[in-house]
Formats: C-alpha cells, sequence, structure tokens
C-alpha cells in the first residue's frame, strides 16, 4: 500500500517513546518506509523485540550506527539521541549529504550563548546554531522545505508557542507577563530506567519540577521571539501528571485591550490554513489529541488576565507527529499524510 | 479500643466519597465512634453496602434523617450535602443542641452578597452568614473550640490558604497579583453518576475547569483577607487530574522584596506548632500526602515571581480529615488523634 | 486523500465509545467516509460536541434516525445500539436494501433458544438467528463478504475464540476442561452514566464481575463449535481492570497430547494468511495492542495444563476495527486498509 | 500517643516499597516506634529523604546494618531484603538475640530442596528451613507468639492460602484441579529501577508473567498441605495489573459436592475469630481493602467449578500489615492493634 518509491527513512536511538512512535507512524503512512534503525544497546535483535508492539508489523532489525551506511540507504534520517550526543551525529550525517530531522535540542536555540548556558555543555557544531530550520510548518515550512536539517521542537514549546506567538504578533498581550504551567504526561520522561519515573512513584500523583530551571523555559521565549518580532518573558513550570502522553499548558497572558473574541479570531486567522491547530470554544482535555497530531486551544476570561489552554499529544505533535509532519514539507508532501 | 465514652458522631448524606472518608477515619479514631448515618436512597441498608469497603468493620445502617431523633444519639453531625440543601438541615440540627461541621459551602463566606452571587441561591439560613468558625484550626482554633457550627473548608482553598495567608499577612507578597493553578484528583467531583467523570472520560487526561467561574477562587480571596487583613485579589484555574486523591497548587506571587528564604521562614514560624503543616526543601508530590491529613509546601524562585508549591489530599486534610480535626478541637482532643 | 467514490458509512447510535472509534478509524480510512450518523438524544448536535476528538476533522451532524433516508445516503451502517433495540433498527435497514454491520449481540448466536435464555428478551427477528456472517474474517470471510447483515462479533469472545478455535479443530485440547479467565478495560461498560464506572470506582481497583452468568460465555461456545465442529463447554470470567482499552484472557487448557510447540505451529497454520494475528514467543500485555487491530497470542506450559495469553484492543478488534475490517470484506477491498 | 514503652522496632532494606508501608503503619501504632533504619545505600540520610511522605513525621535517619547494634536498640527487626541476602542476615540478627521478622522467601518452604530448586540459590541457614513460625496468624498464631523468627507470607500466596486452606482442610473441593489466576498492583515488584516497571511500560496495560514458573506456587502448595493436612497441586498464574496496590485472586475449584453456601458457611467457621479476613457476598474489588490489613473472599458457581475471589492489598496484609500483625501476637497485643 505504500506508494511507489517511498521515502527511506532511518531511526537513530531506536529504543525510547519518541522512535516507537516514528516507528508506529511510519508503518501507516503511505508514503515512507522505516528501513534502518540503530541503538548503542541491543545491537541485532529485531526492533519488534524492543517494542513487541511492533510485533508481526516491522522487520527492521537494530543495527550499529555508521553514518556512510546509514546515508546510503535513508533519504532522511530521525536522530532520537539525547542533546550533546545528537550535535555530533547530525554533523556526520550532514556530511554524507542524508538529510536530517534532529529530535534534541541542540540545534532548536539561535543563540549558542544561551543553549552553552543552559544545556551545560560545549557545542559540538557551532557553526550551524541558529542555521538550522525550526519544525514547526505553521511557521517555518519554507525552511523546513529546503533544510538539510530540522530542528524538531521541544514537547513543552510547541505547546506555549502555538497558542502565544500569533498574540504576541498581533500585539495582543504584554510581552513581560506570561505564566506557563504545563502537565505532562510521563512519557515526556523518556524509557530509562529511573525509580523517579517507575510505576508507583508517578501514579497516583502529580508535581512540579525543574521549576525556574526547566530547559524549555529559553526555548520558548527565543521561538515566540523570532516567530512574533518581539522579545518576552516568560514564567515557565512544568508538572509531571499521572498520564502516558499528553501536554496541556494552561497560560496567564495579561492583555493589551484584546477580549476573549479578539483572541479566538487572531488564532483562526493565523491558523486558518494549517491543518492540525484547531481553536476550539470547549475547554480542552488532553485525551481530545491523544494519539494525533492534533492542536486545540480555548481562551477564557479570569479576572484581569485571558487564560489561554492548549493540548497536543507530547509523543505526537510534540515529537514524532512533528517529525513526519516535518519530513512530510522536507519531501514536498501534503502535510497530513499519513497524520489523519 | 475506644475511650470511655467515645464521642458520638452521626453522617448526613452519606453515600458519598467524604463520608465514606469520614467513616473510615472514624473506625480507626480512639475518642470517637460512628453511630448514625443517613441518606434519601437507600435508607436501611447497611452502610458497608453502600461502601464495601466497611464490609465486616461497620454495622451502622442507613435511616431517614430525622433532626431529632439523629440529635438524641450524637454528640456531633458532619453534614455532607450539597450547598443550599445544607444550610437548611445544619439549621434544624442546630436547633436540636447537636454541633454540626458542614461540608458545604454553605457558611464558609463572611459575605451573603457574595455567597447568593456566586452560589445563585437564596440563602436559607442568612443570619449565620459571617457568623460560623471556619474550620481551619491553624487559624480559628480558639472558634473551633466553642463553635456550634463549623464551617468545614473547601478543597481547593485549603491547598491555597495555607501557602498564601501567613506570606500576605507578613507583607512579603504583592496582594493584586496571585495566581493560583490548581490540579485536583476526580474525587472532588464527587460521586454522582454523570458522563464527565467516567473513567474512560477523565482517565489519562488532563483539563481546566471552570477557569474564572469556580467557586473556590471567592473563598480563597475571602479567607486569605480574614486571616492576613489584607484585600487579595486572586485568579485561580482548577484542572481535573486522573488520579483518585490530591491536591497540587501551584501558586505564582510577586515578592515585594522577600526571598525563598524568607518565605521558608515565614511558613516555619507560622506553622511551628500546626502538626499537620510541613515547609519542605523538596518539591512535594501529591502522593506524598495521600491518605494523610498532612500539608507540605516548597517554595522556588521563577523569573521575577516565586512559585508556591502545596499538597494536599482533598478528602483528607481537604474534606474529612478537616473535619475530624475540627471535631478534636471542638471536644477538647489533642488535633493528631486518629489522624497520625 | 480518499479514494474515489469512497463507501458511504452511517453510524447509528453514535455516542458511544465503539461508535466515536468507528468514526476515527473512518477518518484515516483511504476508502470510505462517514456520512451520516444518529443518536436518540443529541439530534442536531454535530458529532464533534459529542466526541470533541473529532474537533476540527469530522462535519457530520446527528440526525435522527429514519431507515429510508440513512439508507439513501449509505452504502454500509455501523448499528451500535443495545441488544434487543438493535435487531428492530437492523430489521428496518435491511428492508431498504442496504448492508448493516451489526454490533450488538442479536445475531451473533445461532440457537433462538440459547439467546432468548441468556439475554432475557423476545427476539424481534428470529427468523435470521443462525442466518447472519458472524464478523471474524479469519473463519467467515466468504459468508462475509456477501452478506446482508454482519454480526460483529463480543469483545470477549474474540480474544478467546482466536486461540481456541484451532487447537480445538485440531484435536489438540479436551473440549471439557476450558477455563478463561478475562480481564478487560473499562470502555467495555460503555458510555452511560452509571456509578460503578466512574473514575473513582474503577481506578485503582480489578474486581471480577458476571462470574458464571455473563453472556459471551455462550457466545464462546457457540462459535468455537462452529468453527471447530466439536462442541466445548468453557467457564468464563470477565473482570473490570484499570485501564481505558484492551483485553487479556488467559486461557487453561488440558492438553491431549499436545507440546506448546504444537500450539504455536497450529496457530502458525491457522492464520498464516491472516494479517492481524500475531502468535507471538513473549508474553502479550495488551498495550503491545492498543489502538490497533491486532492480535497477539502466546502459549506456556504450567503444571499438567497449557495455558493459553491472548491480547486485543477491545474497542478495535474486539468492535470497531473488526467493523471495518468487516466492511474492507464486505466492499472487497485488502482487509488491511485502514487498520494498519 | 504511644504506649509506655512501645515496641521498638528496626528495618533493615528500608529504601523499598514494603519498608516504607512498615514505617507508615508504625508511625499510627500506638504502642510500637520505628527507631532503627538500615540500608547499604543512602546511610546517614533521613529516612524521610528517602520517603518524602515521612517528611515532618519521622526523624530516623539510614545507618549502616551491624547486627549488634540493631539489637541493642530494638526489641524487634523487620528484614526487607531479598530472598538469599536476607537468610545470612536474619541468622546474624538472631545470634544477638532479637526477634526478627522475615519478609523474604527464605524461610516460608519447608523443604530445603524446594527452596534450592525454585530459588535457584544454596541456602545460608539450611537448619532453620521447616522450623520457622509462618506469618499468617490465622493458622500459625501459637508458633508466632513464641517465634524468634517469623517468615512474613508471600503476598500471593496469602490470597491463595486463606480462601483454600479451610475449603481443602473440610475436604470440600478436588485437591487435584486447582487454578489460581492472580492480579497483582505494581508495588508488588519493588521500587529498583528497571524498565519493565517504568509507568509507560506498566499503565494502561495487562498481562501475565511468571506463567508456570513463579516462586509463590510452590509456596501456595506447600502451606496449604501444612494447613490442611492434604497435598495439592495447583497451577498459578500472576498479572501485572495497573495499580499501585492490591491482589485479586480468581481460583477455579472443583467441588467435591460442596455448594457455594457450603463454602460460605466453611469459611465464616474458619474466621469467625479472626477479624481481618471476612467472606463476603458482594463480588470484591481490591480498593475495596486497599490500604487495609483486611481480606474479603466471595464464592460464585460457574459451570461445574465454584469460583474464588479473594482480595488483599499486596503492601498491607500481603507484607508490611501481616508483619504489623505478627508482631503484635509476638508481643502479646491485640491482632488489631495500630492495623484498624
Amino acid at each position: 500500500m505504500k506508494t511507489n518509491p517511498p521515502i527511506r527513512v532511518g531511526i537513530i536511538g531506536a529504543t525510547g517513546y519518541t522512535a516507537l512512535e516514528a516507528a508506529r507512524l511510519l508503518q501507516s503512512h503511505p508514503g515512507a518506509e522505516l528501513v534502518a534503525a540503530t541503538s548503542r544497546a541491543d545491537e541485532g535483535k529485531p526492533l519488534a523485540e524492543i517494542h513487541p508492539s511492533l510485533a508481526g508489523r516491522c522487520s527492521v532489525a537494530i543495527e550499529t550506527f555508521d553514518a556512510e551506511s546509514i546515508a546510503a540507504k535513508c533519504d532522511v534520517v530521525m536522530c532520537c539521541l539525547p542533546h550533546g550526543a545528537s550535535a555530533e551525529t547530525v554533523r556526520q550525517l550532514v556530511d554524507t549529504g542524508v538529510r536530517v530531522i534532529d529530535f534534541s535540542a541542540d540545534f532548536r536555540l539561535s543563540s549558542l550563548e544561551v543553549y552553552e548556558k543552559w544545556y551545560g555543555v560545549k557545542h559540538p557544531w557551532p557553526e550551524r546554531i541558529g542555521n538550522v530550520a525550526y519544525g514547526m510548518p505553521e511557521f517555518f515550512a519554507a525552511e523546513i522545505a529546503k533544510a538539510d536539517v530540522v530542528a524538531n521542537p521541544g514537547c513543552y514549546p510547541t505547546s506555549a508557542i502555538l497558542p502565544l506567538a500569533p498574540l504576541v504578533k498581533a500585539g495582543l498581550v504584554e510581552c513581560d507577563d506570561i505564566i506557563i504551567d504545563s502537565k505532562s504526561g510521563v512519557s515526556g520522561a523518556g524509557r530509562s530506567a529511573k525509580v523517579a519515573t517507575l510505576y508507583c512513584e508517578t501514579n497516583e500523583s502529580i508535581a512540579a519540577y525543574g521549576v525556574g530551571t526547566h530547559r524549555h523555559g529559553p526555548e520558548i521565549d527565543d521561538l515566540v521571539h523570532r516567530i512574533a518580532g518581539s522579545e518576552v518573558s516568560t514564567i515557565f513550570t512544568p508538572h509531571l501528571t499521572p498520564m502516558d502522553r499528553g501536554i496541556l499548558s494552561t497560560i496567564y497572558v495579561r492583555p493589551k485591550s484584546a477580549s476573549a473574541d479578539a483572541v479566538m479570531q487572531c488564532w483562526q486567522e493565523a491558523y486558518r490554513d494549517h491543518p492540525f491547530v484547531s481553536p476550539v470554544d470547549h475547554l480542552p482535555a488532553t485525551k481530545h489529541v491523544a494519539g494525533t497530531n492534533f492542536v486545540q486551544m480555548s481562551v477564557r476570561v479570569s479576572g484581569d488576565r485571558l487564560v489561554l489552554v492548549c493540548v497536543i499529544d507530547n509523543l505526537a505533535k510534540g515529537a514524532s507527529g512533528a517529525a513526519i509532519q516535518n519530513m512530510n514539507v522536507m519531501f514536498g508532501l501534503e502535510q497530513t499524510i499519513g497524520l489523519n
């Protein structure tokens, strides 16, 4: 049922949840095919042994990473490595000429200084900082279409930038008084063995973490600035919520003069031609977008603030769905192929 | 194992979750005993049939409400009826001379006007508005000790008032720029049959509700004012979180000059002699207080704000645990009896 | 992206979980389209208002049921009504000439007597009992292809018949000593407002129900008999498990002489050409098939028994996925279209 | 509020879930006090730092294990180490004269051969095999009262032995045809960092594990034999269920001639004087006993079998609650002290 020839896709760092989600989405994508997967552990094992939900549906085996051999069989590579490690691998891949979608934070920020301060590492490929397409086709489709490297957005930033950027751009809200209170499912914490994300630690419990220190804060500020043209300064607080998937961001903004209606109208104009973003009247729940690349956002008045509520699936629009959407743009397909 | 004679307790409206929690706590309370339970439905049935977790441990049967006969066998009555209905029942009980702990919102606010505006009902006993002890022994123990009616606090207000009131009183934070983003387990929504709280609607999902309109907002403002002596104006947003129990409130305040250390010190002084309230260094999770009457609160700096995080169990300190604590105060027992 | 012209599909009784799942699957089906939806409640409302996860993706509105007008715009109708009510509606639809996939139990059994005994109702269309295709294409594809009515299988039966039928047919196991211990997610209990399926009743809890009395017991026995040619007598116990979706059936059989290897080989032969059924070496979890139409089954030796473990998604292969698979067969499409 | 002097309790291996549960229960026990805790990791840290739910309530710090110094300050030691490691530590403690409740499997079985076969280790103190009190006061209270070592029962065995033993003893059921299908919450898998028990692996999923190989199988057979006097041979299958706590065992027995009524009557007689065990008419859910030391069991007829359903809390009656109950018996207190 695949178009001929399909886009050939490789996944680097294939044992985590974003890799699994990408593999699943590729499974049903009519114009692309997973052809290679690497991981430092588990070499030689079938990918379906690492991810039993692929059993009977996927015959790819884990191989050792080698940039040349991956590039030889792939049209595009999704790199699911941690920050720091990712940039070096991306550089090797790009040197071979293959196109890359990088899931890490290594190329998202426009400032090397901000990157090195917040991530605490020396960047392995500083020349490309600020010179990579940010993978949010709602704002950067032209750059993505011709990019050799796409920086796939952070999950929290996606849930904050999409509702905020049009309002800041239109001058509807104050730029220096924005509070983003975000709640994420546990898959955002990854698949490595840690006591903190054991079932019995996170189940039946909600907790804030990284208050004032989470690295997605500067990403939000940077991107809203790049998209809207105004510097913003936000307070960002993430919370770990007992569910597999989903992010809900509750965003408190101080309107200049805007009403809730003006916000809805601004969003409707901004996203008229963007199939995945839906301003809605109801207060959306993460379940309404679970397992999809869709985004729902709504607005309410509370006292002297406007409260924006935005939901996404952190593994889909917040990671692997966005990667597929970016791939579609990179290869000239309709954005929604394989995602509706 | 009960002291002799124990405090005899009745529960009105015994089929819900707060009633069950009160019954459970009374089960292990060494100085009190559940002796009567009423409900409009289920008359004659054993209470343990309505709440199978009481099977083999509780022989009380549901009876029809009659103020006189309840008063004849009880020293104190916990009234778990909805607002509006509750005030009328409380009046009948008080007329018989029995003391009452009212779980509803009917006597919590100090202003009849605010009550009737937010609750949309005519108050059945307006003379007592502003003339009832608010059931938070951390601030009102003297009034509670001699009260005929105690207004048991709302669950969200408890999680906001306890961290906020000492800081406002000490003049550490601005009073007109307070944002309270609260997350509650589903038991807060009660035990009546509704599609919205079916397992498959709320599981694996988080959602905001009542944005700008939830009735616990004015309760928070009123009580902080009464305790701290300054008017405050807060933005309050509740969220339904996929867990049985627990409330986490993330509170954004603008410090006058206070540091995080000053906040911790202020809390430590305020709660030195209050056994259930613990300022802690770690960021607390709701699980850390689940099933207990304890409160944990912490503080972090984020940009130009202080972020306060407070966790309680909504059914315990947020409802039935507080009721037991109030009962202990009313009858001259140590506050912690039956609750540690 | 739809083929031209797509199969036009109507859904009767569109407010429940199986209807939502069918609507979602049709959304991404390249060869079919949802064109009509009915419900006794909510007439005139957009379907996306009842199911907010369809917001921005589905423009169908709820209409009043009228067999003629539904038939005029549909090629096939999925009837999601409760048993008893369904048969009468199916009859009206079939009379107009439209083809029907019935989600209820009304046409699954081959014996009118067994139906009326277990379901406690007079069957409205007894002539068709035993004369309707059972919607399990793994065994009845030829009948389904030409059927005017397809009886979509029960969720538990699917998880039991698929592992059992080939073994019984091959004579590998005793027919009179089969114990089926099944565990289902809560969505199987439907979307009507009931205390028993509130979040706080079923979360963090597992319970058996309908022990010895659940109506899927006779369906399993009947179908294994029809497929395998031998009468079987099973003990069936369902359990409500705190998860949205999924069924795991643990089946205890007494082998005649069969080893675990013989079981695997028997399954591999039986399902070689059936894309959704995978015998696997690992012990499968319901999560491995969540959100998919796939079935995984495995076998272990325990004492003198063989233990068969089979997992499905109750809403997908256990209901709406099977319905799409049946529709594909009825209209000559590949079984996997829209389901992989 | 503690009696004077309280029983002084030490916990060895204090970082896991059973240790936390024991610490919590001791917190509210009127006649016992936690005075020491050891762990190989985390020496010197406050126990409340490892278990934040103890914050503000417990001042014990983790110390290095030394049998002499622990014995000097404790009347009884709860040993929460893994099997193999535990026996050696228990021996050292007993040599000092302190009494020990061992949570591991090292002294539960009566046969050294069975132990070494199933646990795959050489037993460090084989002389005591078969010569230790099994910590189920419902059957072994006299031995426990005077024991120097009590083998605290396994969680699954507790849920199977309690319903089975009286029926086997009374000759009501066949001994060679017993199937035990058990479902446990995830806390049973412990608190060590493993991918398999991460939230996102076990949430929204149920799976069988250890089919035919789980070590609690022989414990069940051994204890039913010791209690009932007849050899039994059971098929035991455990399942990992997405909830923190609770075990439900569904047990299929072939009655000799017994009716469901005869089973209830047998249980009622067996457990008349045992406050924690309740035969009940309703089908019990694990939630009905969550957080308590109670056991509920019920029976139904299904075909030619009787289906027994038994629920416990795996951390309470299945581990730490039983340990407290045993401690009460060892020190001559009422069994229910601190547990009701």
